[in-house]
């Protein structure tokens, strides 16, 4: 099969390039901790030009070889690369977003070789609390595109990470998502707070401890919020009742807990029903797991995660934008 | 005046002797940087003999020429220096405590300098998740003793710090009391998650940004917990709509904001009553005066805060123990 596009995953500390072909097929895959925070610095010749720019040496290891050969090879990025630390900042586009107004909207880069870089914009959504992405648009695309119609008012995408995001879609189109930073609050708690002093980290994942953190966040206790749970993660060693190995990941299911019971909560209200809708995840395999045990704890039934949602939500964008030809 | 005890509240990051008379009367006061995790290391000679003890060079520096002066003043001590990392670790007593019970179970350290200093327990509550406190107690005990009986079921004792308690008590004993480690939260984020990239600290109080936070606690966004809300401290800045230099305060008001909406929400839950009791805050007056605005948000009515709380916990303590004599 023929190469059609390079795609590019390009978030805060790391870089995923994939070759594509004929309906998105991944023929080729690369990963490199190249993120925006994670640039190459030393200065190379790049098609016989010096260049110390950070991204253009990135870009260059990533997919160089591809277009040396096949020159002509359209190229799309999504992620922080477009965000005011990135290559190139690209202004976020407002809810309701879909394939079509976003692939209208990419942002093209000319790269030292010449090869134009159309980087897609992140979402935002004007509120009170404002909310924003950046990649995790493309990702939620990816799957919608793949529900081809079918995804209703009964289903949340959920995209687990440093900064959990809650997407709700209708007809195709980003409407509305949350934010929930529990993957860096937990990881700042673990480095720099006394919590961390007397965790033993490098263990085999401990359900039982995981498992145990979500049931106090949705008891009675832990209605006071993660600010009053959190010392039990600390109260409960010193009382001999958790083991340094179990507090971290005690610590992981109490804030993902915590996380996923005002997701709840607020499923509800919103809806104005009892039932909750079904779950579909995206991204790193273990995370998604964690999030299934504790989604399943808070009462959500239907939860599957999702494969290759970034490489096709880039297809997808490339086939709006005209930058390929859907045959 | 004659000093008739020496009085020690000694904690993780500072040690704060007092030289009192009678009735608990302070006739000198001294504050030093030897918290138990600062303690001195330059090893001296104290009495004739060579030490490198850190809480004995700690103690001479503080205290050694009181006791120079009067060598049979009686020493008492409250805080971390009881606890595992401290000088001699002292357990818990149970709930209920009070000053008798406390004062019968001092822990005597002898000092190369041949006094006894007795050493404070901390207070346990033993339940699901339980709660601990070093120190708070004595503090509390100071403010239950100057209420002389006053004190009933409509008080609630605050004592904001890196790691909050909230205490009731009954009949002069501490009966329950909750943790929320909301500023050890507010520094770990500020200091080391992307929050603390946008902000600009070391200004003045933003009274504004302090009450927008709280605000936003309260509303019906808040209702999704700190790990939802925090996000908008970015968010906000992205859309230029809260400055760099307001993002701390605003930080700050949304956390102690979801504290005490919670504590509110607990309170009236617990005593199955719509009324808010009255607060009495112990502590750094700037951070009182925090807490009181924000308390004051949620709907407490009556807070005022306690002076002195320490030396006169502390001076009741040693009565109960008898290392003093009432008069």
């Amino acid at each position: 099969m023929q190469a059609q596009l390079i795609a590019v995953d390009w978030g805060t500390t790391s870089l995923r390039a994939y070759k594509l072909a004929e309906g998105g097929h991944v023929l080729e895959q690369r990963s490199l901790a190249a993120g925006i925070m994670h640039l190459p610095v030393s200065p190379r010749v790049i098609r016989g030009q010096a260049c110390s720019n950070g991204f253009e040496l990135a870009f260059d290891e990533a997919c160089g070889d591809w277009l040396d050969a096949q020159p002509d090879l359209p190229v799309i990025a999504c992620g922080m690369v477009g965000s005011a630390q990135g290559w190139c900042e690209v202004p976020y586009l407002d809810t309701p977003a879909n394939v079509a107004t976003l692939g209208q909207a990419l942002h093209a880069v000319r790269s030292l070789r010449g090869v134009d870089v159309h980087i897609v914009p992140g979402v935002i959504e004007r509120s009170r609390l404002p909310n924003v992405m950046r990649g995790e648009e493309t990702q939620v695309l990816g799957v919608l595109h793949r529900l081809a119609g079918e995804a209703g008012s009964d289903l949340l995408i959920g995209l687990p990470g440093s900064h959990s995001k809650w997407v709700e879609a209708a007809d195709g189109c980003i409407v509305h998502f949350d934010t929930f930073m529990t993957g860096e609050v937990f990881a700042v708690l673990s480095e720099h707070s006394i919590l961390g002093r007397t965790q033993q980290r490098g263990g085999a994942f401990d359900e039982a401890a995981f498992d145990r953190g979500v049931q106090v966040a949705l008891s009675r206790e832990g209605e006071s919020g993660p600010l009053s749970t959190l010392f039990s993660a600390r109260s409960l060693g010193l009382t001999g009742e958790l083991s340094a190995t179990a507090q971290v990941d005690y610590l992981s299911g109490l804030l993902i807990g915590h996380e996923l019971s005002a997701l709840a909560n607020t499923q509800r209200r919103r809806r104005n029903d009892a039932r909750l809708p079904s779950i579909i995840l995206i991204g790193n395999a273990q995370l998604c797991n964690r999030y299934s045990r504790a989604l399943n704890a808070c009462g959500f039934a239907n939860v599957t995660q999702a494969e290759q949602a970034t490489e096709r939500g880039l297809w997808q964008l490339a086939l709006a934008a005209g930058l390929i030809a859907s045959r």
